[in-house]
């Protein structure tokens, strides 16, 4: 059968509007849940209060670093106003003003289902683990629905009304630059209340987890909604609008070569088959009759994952599309799948790396340090060749079509990896809303039987985070590899209108690319430098906050009845500090980016690119894998082993945890968001890294 | 003037002969410096056969390896025996030997001349700091002279006897693969020895460093030897070789494209000039008034790198080479002095990142360890932008000469950074000679005024080290930029034979290239990860013997007249644990390399040179540097600050100095080394991967 390109965007836009009833009907049955305790209801509307607040002053924030980057867009992107088309520059801005939109509107779904289901879940676990589990999950799911849905949606609608892959580079810029400070500041956020709640709590005072005394509690809880629900979620959204993106610009080139319209159909066919697998994959999550989490959440996984394969490859028979294509989509999924597995090796409290750290651990906390650094090391290993492997089959695997459909057949690897992405958030999501069911159980005096089901909860959302945090990094591996391209798309055409010669790479061997390759390769190392900083700075004021309130605050140290915290004051300082210090370590990011490309022109940017990518998969994989290492390894360790809670063993194995906390949760993440932004930067910048450059 | 090439070379012998005069000259003058207390005589002699014992295990293993790696030359390379000329392969074969027992030569005049001068150092500090600072530098000055002259002694003697540039490949890798174990080897032992000493002497039972009750204690300083000495000797000694052979071989290619000779003479004549400059600035050092040894030491550099710039001036205009290549030298000469500034800059105890970790230590080790992480990460921006720039401006210096020429340029900015590597060794051995001699001074119960002069001699040594650190790991980054020249120069002439195309590049958007690129870049994290789990795991072998002594030898513990610790159990602990975990770190290296060459063919190994390159310079410089700042904050610690000796902020920086032993001198070296191994195996194996590889 042959359909035209508008019949799959109609499809799309159906697919997501059947996402976001989905998601709206999985809101309800949440909100719906009962519950009844005034205790957690107070405590509850404390972090939503907490998390609004933050919210509302960052999007504050970033709303006017949107108005400028518009207007700048507006000026000078894709051509100088004075030069160009200024239709151009208004469709460019806009589509930016678009992307932003969309990735703060997903942001704000997350954080108020987050802040209900984290009620309910706590609740439900009064009735048994299986019904707690349902309200975490498909709480997480209203998030993954919603943002793959928002994704599809926006994609189509940039599309249909441009028909502009120019414009659809704006709007997943606009996506980007949202979604690198809000992972940026959410990290930043979570992990400043987290580390200050655990050094004064749990290290100084020896107070529980979630103990309501600590000043910090609230922050910390809010900072799982902010940090891990909202930054996330846009981190992803980022992703997954990029990888469509570049995966468009690549189609569009080859359809002006070619003539034909075959290739933009199959990008929007797998991704609304993707949508509609994780849809189902989410519907039909139940947990089995042992009850165990951590295998309802990676058998729904597989089975969105399984779903995918079989339809695509039905649509590709119908619809007639390459079977090469198909191929190389299925290659990114299941390379995807293994990189997962083997993030998961070196984070499982089953394997050889934790049992080795928490070991290590008895002789001190530098050893601690020393072994995990090492294993995060060891890490990459696997996921970088996992990475080289598969885009070097999609490559293999889609040359053979014809001249520039290697590229494309790595972008559609990278789609294909990020199909199932809504089942990814659905389940990353889980892990947050369940953490803070934790603490609210906790403060509500729920019992320890409540306790102990959402530990395991609990415990479940950290296993399966390692996997879909190795699938994600993955992904965005893929995803940049094709936004080179995308850049390389965007240099010709810009080259075509100046009357410039097209070009076809980048060679390492010209003294140009070089430059850029080290200069790219030190930005990631950089920008998270600056990101566990600010955590540092950040932690160091809050940490001085705590110390004051239980000197000042008489009878909290002691629990005296009635005497409660000022959790304001210390969620102020978390949200004043992020925004404080994420500002620079974005701008820096673009900064150099700009004066590289002004100084060595498109040749320099691409060794730059690809430099950044390069070294910030490697930095990505290595603070990601260590940090859930290291907290894992505390947590074996928690659990009993080498000597148990409160030995030298364990005191060690908190230090790493402390140091893995930023690692995995505030840099690691942001490194994905920041090549996703050069790249975009890059590609917008084309025009003018073109004709401005000092050398060429 | 014209002059033959032959002149060159004589001349390049002559200066190396002088260089060797010299040096026994200095040999003698530390040999015959007075010495008479007894006990320091017997901890001496301890140490020196330590040292032996070490050296003989190794270099028994090491010739083993070189042994079978000379008959897979023999069999293998430049091409298989059966189907090229054996005569070429007998030739590559001796001459990889050749390189392995110069490299050993000159670590074994390193060692021999430490274990002298540590002695007459710490004797020598009872007339004063003037006489002892003497005693130390000259001692490490042998070490210089002997490794600089044997690089230009060999190279010239490679070239005089084979004229050909592919044999000279061989010594490198002759000398690359022995610094490569002797270097790992070497900085496991040491940091094994420097972390159980400390972990149970400082940290558990509160004895002072050097303590002679420490079973560790020996162990500890003969790993100063042949890490630090040995080790470094051999490093550098491999740097040195790998920049001239890889500026000859583009100098050859050219001089076949020309038909001329003046490009290699000017290689040889700048490297003499280097060596007679080092010479001068080792000859005329001397203690100023106020008796300041940082500024001794980094005087006589700056001597010695004015001396360069003049006299190469004048060699450039009376032999009438090429201003533009002077020029390229002179960029990179320049830019390794900015380059070690920069790293001074972030280890220096004066300065805002060493104040702000020991700031942030007085948190907890959790914040020393990001905020030394978080520096550390900062630091590799400005050494990156050095080596780019320094790459860039010697391109654009030499590219107008003709074609190939701006490649000849980055090489001749390598040789230039490295021609004052006679300077930078010997101020490197001094650390480790004043470190033993401080050692010494403690065993031998000198007293607290000698104490004093040889700490202030170790500090100067610190400060010093990082200068020349960071200046080794730059020339290092050009040498390899190099190198990538001299492999595409091997790649084209094995193409002309074989009849194939020649190569221009390597395209970063060639999917192959990209394949290389990801799996080159995670090479050096896990080599540095495979030699950090050694020492963790050797150091813990070692730690558990401490306690065993402490336990089973009474009257240790307690100081008890005549009751001395079994020494020689623990050197035989780190002996035989150094080399049997260096192996595997290596081989997997090799291996790896080789299995990407024989899928990807050249344009894979051209991509993975590539992204070994740019990680190992980015980990490089941030490991050495973020070890060199925790040594350094620790000691800030010490000399009252922040609490000063034993208060949590110290105990947190100890922690901090233990994670950064291992990163500063065991696997950040060792990463230069391991980069040099990797392209030189690759240039030798040019010709099998262009016939044998499965992709091409």
């Amino acid at each position: 059968m042959q359909f035209t390109v508008t019949f799959f965007l109609l499809v799309s836009i159906i697919v997501s509007l059947i996402s976001f009833l989905f998601a709206g009907w999985l809101y309800q049955w949440v909100k719906n849940r009962p519950s009844s305790n005034k205790r957690i209801a107070e405590v509850g509307t404390l972090i939503k209060n907490g998390a609004n607040t933050f919210l509302t002053k960052e999007y504050t924030v970033l709303a006017k670093f949107a108005g400028v980057a518009a207007i700048l867009i507006l000026v000078f992107l894709p051509t100088p106003i004075w030069k160009g088309n200024v239709l151009d520059n208004i469709v460019m801005a806009l589509a930016y003003l678009f992307g932003t939109v969309f990735s703060a509107i997903a942001g704000v779904i997350g954080i108020r289902i987050a802040t209900i289901a984290n009620v309910k879940t706590a609740e439900a676990a009064q009735n048994g683990i299986k019904p707690s589990f349902m309200s975490g999950f498909r709480g997480g799911a209203v998030m993954g629905m919603a943002v793959v849905g928002s994704t599809l949606l926006g994609v189509t609608l940039v599309m249909l009304i441009t028909n502009n892959t120019t414009a659809l580079l704006g709007f997943s810029f606009g996506a980007s630059s949202l979604a690198l400070f809000a992972k940026a500041g959410g990290g930043i956020f979570t992990k400043t209340a987290d580390i200050s709640a655990d050094l004064v709590g749990k290290v100084e005072l020896g107070i529980p987890e979630d103990d309501p005394r600590n000043p910090a509690v609230i922050a910390d809880n809010v900072g799982d909604n902010v940090g891990d629900v909202a930054g996330m979620g846009a981190d992803l959204f980022d992703s997954n609008v990029a990888s469509m993106a570049a995966a468009l610009v690549i189609a569009a080139s080859l359809d002006k070569a070619a003539g034909g319209t075959v290739n933009t159909s199959t990008v929007f066919c797998y991704a609304a088959i993707g949508l509609l697998a994780s849809i189902i994959g989410v519907a039909t999550a139940r947990m089995g009759k042992h009850g165990n989490p951590t295998k309802a959440l990676n058998s729904s996984t597989y089975v969105t994952t399984a779903l995918f394969g079989v339809l695509t490859a039905l649509a590709t028979w119908m619809f007639n599309f390459q079977w090469r294509i198909w191929g190389a989509s299925a290659v990114g999924l299941l390379v995807g799948v293994i990189i997962g597995i083997a993030s998961d090796y070196f984070t499982d409290d089953t394997k050889k790396p934790v049992h080795n750290v928490a070991k290590a651990s008895e002789t001190g906390p530098a050893f601690t340090i020393l072994s995990g650094i090492s294993y995060g090391f060891l890490s990459t290993l696997p996921a970088m060749i996992g990475i080289a492997i598969s885009a070097l089959a999609a490559y293999k695997l889609c040359d053979p079509i014809g001249p520039g459909y290697a590229m494309y057949g790595i972008a559609m690897a990278a789609v294909g990896m990020l199909s199932i992405v809504g089942m990814i958030i659905s389940n990353d999501a889980y892990g947050p809303i369940v953490d803070n069911a934790r603490g609210l159980a906790e403060m509500g005096d729920l019992g320890d039987d409540v306790l102990e089901i959402t530990d395991s909860l609990d415990s479940a959302g950290n296993t399966v985070k390692a996997v879909t945090k190795g699938f994600a990094i993955g992904a965005a591996g893929l995803t940049v590899i094709a936004l080179l391209g995308a850049f390389i798309s965007q240099v010709n055409d810009s080259a075509v209108v100046l009357g410039l010669e097209q070009i076809t790479g980048f060679d390492i061997m010209n003294p140009i690319v070089f430059f850029g390759l080290l200069i790219g390769a030190s930005i990631p190392a950089v920008f998270s430098a600056m990101l566990m900083l600010g955590v540092d700075r950040n932690a160091q004021r809050m940490v001085s906050e705590i110390h004051r309130q239980f000197r000042e605050i008489l009878g909290l140290k002691e629990g005296k009845e009635g005497v409660v915290p000022e959790y304001d004051k210390c969620i102020e300082i978390a949200t004043f500090g992020a925004l404080k210090e994420l500002i620079p370590a974005g701008l820096v990011t673009i900064i150099i980016t700009v004066l590289v490309g002004f100084v060595g022109g498109v040749q320099a940017i691409g060794g730059y690119l690809c430099g950044n990518i390069i070294s910030g998969l490697l930095l990505a994989l290595f603070m990601s894998n260590a940090g859930g290492l290291w907290d894992n390894s505390k947590k074996y360790i928690e659990s009993g082993n080498n000597g148990g809670k409160g030995s030298d063993a364990h005191k060690a194995a908190v230090v790493g945890d402390t140091v893995g906390d930023p690692f995995k949760d505030t840099a690691g993440p942001s490194i994905n968001t920041q090549i996703t932004v050069v790249s975009l930067v890059s590609s917008l910048m084309s025009t003018l890294f073109l004709t401005l450059s000092i050398f060429h």
